[in-house]
């Protein structure tokens, strides 16, 4: 158990996270000191903005303008990084760790790129790095695979970790709207990022997703091998059709520890409408992990947010004070596996959705180029016409993603095919 | 970070989860030590019977016929405590402790009745006292609520911890089976223990939520405290007509700290049915834990069972082994603070279930008394009539229990009541 020395913090950022977390210190300060076994203070902050109001009090704290400064100061034993990007705040992370002072950080783009950089550093001075609070906001996820599930060999990682998408997906079911305009409102409101790709785009949740896999498979964070794709082309009818059938899309991501290697796929998919990934509503995210031992695990929170950030944040804060140190990554850096990509992948059911020409004919056609790649219809549906549109949605029996896009380019070019077909997998929870 | 030694584990218990640790080091051995940075080994071993096959090799472990000896022994540096009931189990752990060793158990009885004693021994002499399979099996709930979460003041805890009660719940309502002949069905699967008391009424569940509650509020565990009341009284129109009202029936665990003290409640509630808690189905157990800054964080995983339990048993042992220590309870053992108890409690509405004689007025009759008694009726409707009897069901606004105790005690004594009334409460999650 540490001592009661004061864990001495220097607050690098002074947003929307950094102010929760100082509203938390304020707040609960009391009771977070005895769970520590020691004070937690703020002795420096530094911040874009000296003069702007964040609505607490930091008479007690030294201001630095430069993060780096802020993470070399004598006083401060953790530097608390809330800043984002890989600029600054990159610059002062590997600083604190150089200097062998302990990070906490909910900084995802950063670990997703430099994270078994970052580890090494980290490892070489015998320094902490925690991120709790850089995947699924206030849900203590990293703690609970990192440090709850040991015995176990990890099969999958799941996650709905966006919370702007799962808004967009559920909200377009709910009021029927489209897309765009749902879209337009999540900007409004303030939950998509000013550059909207890095959410329905799906990288931010990639980021999230290779993290969530390096721990839990015991890999080197590899972001590039994320296979990324948004939720741009999900239509309200796509959601409806699969709701018809039981289902509902999310953005899920899957990391997947396969013979060939490790699979990581962040795209729309179907899930069952029953199960709990599947009953998700609004901007909370979900992860679920798969043990040898233990079966599945699921946690839903708030993936975002000051509050959950912040409580993320001391979590972090909470442990480096009591002394509780293991490796970023769960092992030690030089441990961590390269991990090969899985060329293949896992196989699974296919919902697609095609447009053809309403004509006599036109499904045989269909029929015929999935049976010549081997492609198994399980269910099919025909729904009225618009015009001389005919929507079909057909869910495959299991089958390799490479057949189902090797199908699909037969579709296509099909000359009763008048929209380009699109395919969603089917993830069985 | 701990040494490269290896952590010698006596095992106290070779039934069902004795036997998962012992399958779970023997096949991840290697990973589990590379994640608590030495090995663990089992030198010692103590069960009733020497004789009965494990499948697993024991022949590099001691025997020892009594678990307190198994607990002393020199080459034992932690004792995993898996034999149950407070007899051996209990004076084996404080034996352990006694010697300043570390204990992990999965024993939520002796920690429901001895917790704030054992906690206190363990203190005394600097010893890890670890339960999270205690409680909701493979879940890793008690990490996430103990150490992930210390930044909040935590509001209220929720839990379906009885996965024997919850299979009964879903099964009735799936097969529209009657309770006694679901019970016999799990009886014969082994799902429930040999008392059946112990799990569908509601002392097993109860065990489980008094040492969330100690957790959660920073207090000593109250099990006398804590309100029991089993699923007997459940019938399959009940399930029915919740559903119909978009509920679903549940054993439901809540504490909450009111202004007046701590509330524990085990009783079965009505839950909305698209909540994650509404949507459980069969032995899955459930965790939700609320807390002023993160909102609401639910785990849902297995709550029981050889692999889930044994996951949690490595989980504290990894902990140990690496060196991270805290209070059992979160907080000092002599920092736990007494708990009041609530004498209100909190307020809800209520779904009370009557049995009337169908004649003119009765209904009225029944009004008159709720508004004596300011209980304010939100629904009703009535049933198909079975001969004579007018089944009701009356969904009531928020109220406190007492003053549904007392209308209920009314609405008995009116001669149109023709069966005692019963009161669901309907917890909002």
């Amino acid at each position: 158990m540490a001592g009661t020395e004061p864990l001495r913090v220097g607050l690098a950022g002074l947003g929307t996270v950094g102010a929760g977390v100082l509203r938390l210190l304020a707040g609960n300060g009391a009771a977070i000191a005895a769970r520590a076994g020691r004070p937690l203070r703020v002795t420096a902050v530094s911040a874009r903005d000296r003069a702007r109001d964040r609505g607490s009090d930091l008479s007690g704290a030294a201001w630095e303008a430069d993060p780096v400064a802020l993470a070399l100061r004598p006083d401060v034993d953790v530097l608390v990084e809330v800043i984002g990007g890989t600029g600054p705040a990159l610059a002062a992370v590997e600083a604190a760790l150089g200097a062998g002072k302990a990070v906490v950080t909910a900084n995802k783009a950063m670990l997703a790129l430099h994270g078994a950089a970052l580890a090494a550093r980290a490892d070489a001075r015998g320094a902490a790095l925690r991120w709790e609070a850089a995947v699924a906001g206030g849900i203590p996820v990293i703690k609970a695979l990192g440090e709850g599930l040991p015995g176990n060999r990890i099969t999958r990682v799941m996650g709905v970790l966006n919370g702007t998408c799962n808004y967009i997906l559920t909200t377009m079911e709910k009021t029927g709207a489209d897309y765009a305009d749902v879209l337009a409102d999540a900007q409004r409101l303030g939950y998509a990022e000013a550059d909207p790709a890095v959410d329905v785009g799906g990288i931010d949740a990639a980021h999230k997703l290779a993290l969530l896999a390096a721990l839990a498979f015991g890999t080197r964070v590899d972001f590039a091998g994320v296979a990324i794709r948004g939720i741009g082309e999900i239509t309200l009818a796509d959601i409806r059709r699969a709701a018809d059938m039981g289902y509902r899309v999310k953005l899920l991501g899957v990391a997947r520890m396969n013979a060939d290697g490790l699979e990581q796929r962040m795209e729309p998919c179907l899930v069952p409408a029953g199960s709990t990934l599947g009953g998700l509503e609004g901007v909370t995210n979900a992860v679920a992990i798969e043990g040898d031992a233990v079966g599945q695990v699921t946690m839903v929170g708030p993936g975002a947010g000051a509050g959950p950030t912040a409580s993320a944040v001391i979590g972090d804060l909470v442990d480096i004070a009591r002394g509780n140190v293991r490796p970023a990554f769960g092992l030690p850096a030089a441990a961590l596996a390269r991990p090969e990509r899985s060329s293949v992948g896992s196989e699974a059911a296919y919902y697609l959705r095609l447009t053809l020409r309403d004509r006599p004919g036109a499904l045989a056609q269909v029929a015929t180029v999935l049976g010549e790649h081997d492609v198994s219809i399980d269910r099919m549906r025909q729904y009225g016409h618009r015009g001389t549109e005919a929507p079909v949605v057909i869910l495959t029996h299991p089958t390799e993603g490479r057949t189902v896009s090797a199908a699909l380019a037969g579709i296509a070019a099909l000359d009763v095919s008048l929209a380009d077909p699109v395919a969603l997998r089917i993830e069985e929870v």
